[in-house]
């Protein structure tokens, strides 16, 4: 009943991979060592090379390589518009789905007291100071409609607010192609309460 | 539009491992990130560790870090049963189940003509060559019950029972627990033929 050390590491540490659990890990294992040695290598090294390299961009807190990211200083971007979003990956649906031009402000998380995450885990204060750079207009809230998201964008919505900031809310109704027959009766409620003139 | 380039590449590489698509590979690299970057640093450490050190056992085929495995090298268990699984996660469930006290061969494979899956990829010779050492007594074929591990089963059976070995398969029929209102026709059919004395 023994194997080889290295790899029982192996299958222990790419459980540290979300949604990974033993019988996964061990097949990924075996998997990278009889099929892809090239690709476990190629993964070794981008993850020393990420970890070397990748930091938070100074204006919108998302990752990236330089103090500013790419999306942060192209002047291309509407830099009246922000858009705050919870992650890095909703950052990049919103860019996949190709409805906006301004800039970002990546949370990196919803509030959540009882997990511990709180105002300044979501890094509020360099919120507030971006937003009041002068040139935003409008702050889009684009969290993520559950329970912590709509709590964040309430949140941050107040902070704003008072400090004299236009500030919207994505909206909420019927996906494309939604029909109502299969829709949750929550989101069907909302559309006819935030229906508009057609 | 801009991300790192090293976390891309590091979604990139994530898709090396098996069922990992686009959406998981990039789910997996925030995670690690933002969440565990101890674990990134520990399965980049572990990949480079085991892709440096891992090597097959000259007796069962098996990976391993030593030229013998510690399997192969233990006094404990009987030199004359040998028993033929396609892979290490076979054995591993083999010794879970500790229904067996004898050796193993891994063939790394079953055959496979039609993907270029010959005797000589499933080290056949290897194999006989380990089943003539004058100790091992019987090989237990231990391959899945799959078209392939069938046929698999059955060439190896033929050139083991030439050169005079006792060659035997495991039982196939109901799981344990299992209800023949929902087994598969198949597997009852099999579990009537094979039938034995109670």
């Amino acid at each position: 009943m023994k194997s080889a050390s290295s790899l029982e590491e192996l299958i222990a540490a790419l459980r540290c991979l979300p949604g990974v659990g033993p019988k996964s890990a061990q097949r990924m294992a075996y998997h990278l060592l009889q099929r892809d040695p090239q690709g476990a290598a190629r993964l070794a090294a981008a993850l020393t090379e990420t970890l070397a390299r990748v930091r938070h961009c100074e204006k919108c807190n998302n990752y990236a390589e330089e103090p500013v990211c790419g999306l942060c200083s192209s002047p291309r971007r509407d830099p009246a518009q922000l858009c705050v979003v919870e992650a890095p990956g909703d950052l990049l649906m919103m860019e996949q789905a190709q409805c906006y031009q301004g800039r970002y402000f990546v949370l990196m998380g919803a509030l959540s007291p009882l997990d511990g995450v709180g105002p300044r885990e979501i890094h509020l204060d360099r919120l507030i100071q971006r937003a009041a750079d002068g040139v935003v207009r409008e702050v889009v809230l684009a969290t993520n409609f559950t329970v912590e998201g709509e709590a964040t964008a309430h949140y941050i919505g107040e902070a704003l607010r008072v400090r004299g900031l236009k500030v919207t809310r994505i909206a909420r109704g019927l996906p494309v192609g939604g029909e109502l027959e299969h829709v949750d009766s929550g989101t069907l409620a909302q559309a006819m309460l935030e229906r508009r003139e057609a």
